[in-house]
């Protein structure tokens, strides 16, 4: 007796397997120097997570989850496309363990395998049910304009020294939150949703969003360094303007403001650094915003799914945004 | 009296000027990072010739061109966006006598504005007539693709050296010459074509397409400098594997093919070789087979235009190709 599964409708015994759905998609054909690229960019797994959102929305409301596959496995390789130029873009070189596509194999060819994969992903939209269509094509488009524009304040925030709250957090509203939303929605849409329920959803998606970016840069700073995975500090050593900074600059007095701009006059590499910007966002109270910000977004979110049916799908987005709160990785 | 306005029905006589319908697009929007390389690269003119294709189609079955414009857009915009980012694998300098978009800027604007005209252009399709949506963007990304594999065998054949003629006929075929006949077929697709009419026009694009790129390869090397507008002999200099080429390397005797190949190897730039290897082309007929697939791919097209309605636009359609096989730039 499984219960959760007891809990759908008897169409839906069929769980996808988000993996293994994209591991079927088919790349062998020619040439493959476009699209052996391709195949690498989509192997090395992830969580998948945009992916299960699109399932999950719909079967939430109802739907078939099969009917929203080809919208899922459309969201999934739009969002490895944008991960492949994001890399050349910020010259990474890993990517989830793999050397990434540009130096696999080099600039060019991570540029038109990816323009590639911004095409296929519109290709697997031709796919979705044609009442749909419309609809779909205007929410994806939608969605993937606001995430360059989101990238390009990304880049654009490097240079500016007026960035204020309310900036990055409509920066990280386009550049990661509205993919989830439209995750949701899409999938939502295609299980035959209300315009209510539709809403509901995307509202969610953007506040989870906007909790598990804030949760990044408290990690990045305050995270167990055992389970964090990555080096703890690495936002402050490169000033990037996260919600800590930007909250501490905000809320710092005259002395506080003074040894923090000082602190980001040093580029080079320092235990040192880290550790006292580290403590001045404990004094000037920028954890505690962070902190009650993601509390905010992740109650933001919850109160979201009080509209939507109650079931274990609507439980299971509920659980995700608590358990997001407390992650430690 | 003007004779080909009165060909065309009453709700005709308004002819769209193309690069008014591109400059009135808007792109003055945040964030300007994003969004002025793109008004910049649209703002450089060119013939416009594939959105004039997409108008031509659909007047040539009767249709309404306003009604085409989007699709014209569409497709407009996705040229210029493959211009964009193959000047930067290209490291392209200028492009229509302006800096090109990696150059007044960097790369990464490069990269991620040209990702967002991509986007753009299937944002201009969702405005096309609801019935036809599913078709037309079915063959916007078919050909989307298609160009992407031309240009990636384009990018393989400079580390090959088996490459055949059908090969190149197959590479310039997806890189140059579907993007015409899609443009044809969709604007006639819009205007109400039958299949046989689509098919035509889609056949009559590709033919003129090759005939257009075996042209260029010829100009390229026995073009009269004056009215050809760039350097004669570029492709000689850099081995590129033109029709020419490959012809002459497939007809050479072995006297000749060892004369052909040991320039070849002369990789430094030399008014000798490109007078050696223009008369290498003549002695083994490569212009000659150059001329005649010419010839053959032009009577192809015109073959094409026969099935269709005897109109003005038809007529316009004929005199391109036939004027396509005199011209000097």
């Amino acid at each position: 007796m499984q219960p959760t599964l007891a809990a759908y409708p008897k169409h839906h015994k069929i769980m996808i397997d988000c993996n293994q759905a994209i591991a079927a998609l088919d790349w062998s054909k020619e040439p493959q120097g476009l699209y052996a690229p391709i195949a690498y960019a989509l192997s090395s797994g992830g969580k998948r997570l945009r992916m299960q959102l699109v399932l999950a929305g719909c079967r939430l409301v109802g739907g078939n989850e099969q009917d929203a596959l080809p919208f899922a496995e459309a969201i999934e390789v739009f969002h490895n496309f944008t991960l492949l130029h994001d890399d050349v873009m910020d010259r990474a070189e890993v990517r989830r363990g793999m050397p990434t596509v540009h130096i696999k194999w080099n600039d060019n060819t991570a540029i038109l395998s990816g323009d590639q994969m911004l095409i296929e992903a519109y290709r697997l939209l031709e796919k979705v049910p044609d009442t749909y269509l419309p609809q779909l094509l205007h929410l994806f488009t939608k969605t993937a304009t606001e995430i360059c524009e989101g990238q390009q304040y990304d880049i654009d925030f490097e240079q500016r020294s007026d960035v204020q709250i309310s900036d990055y957090i409509e920066m990280i509203r386009l550049k990661t939150s509205v993919l989830l939303a439209a995750a949701l929605k899409g999938g939502a849409i295609i299980g035959g949703a209300t315009y209510g329920e539709q809403d509901a959803l995307y509202n969610y998606g953007i506040h989870l969003g906007l909790a598990f970016q804030i949760q990044d840069d408290l990690l990045d700073c305050f995270g167990d360094p055992a389970t964090f995975g990555k080096a703890i500090g690495g936002d402050i050593s490169c000033n990037k303007k996260t919600y800590l900074l930007l909250s501490a600059l905000q809320q710092a007095d005259t002395h506080q403001r003074e040894a923090l701009n000082s602190w980001l006059q040093l580029t080079a590499p320092s235990a040192e650094k880290i550790e006292s910007v580290k403590a001045l966002y404990i004094a000037t109270h920028a954890r505690e915003a962070a902190e009650q910000a993601i509390a905010n977004h992740t109650a933001e979110a919850l109160k979201c799914l009080s509209t939507l049916p109650d079931n274990s799908e609507t439980r299971h987005l509920e659980q995700m945004a608590r358990n997001l709160a407390q992650r430690k990785s």
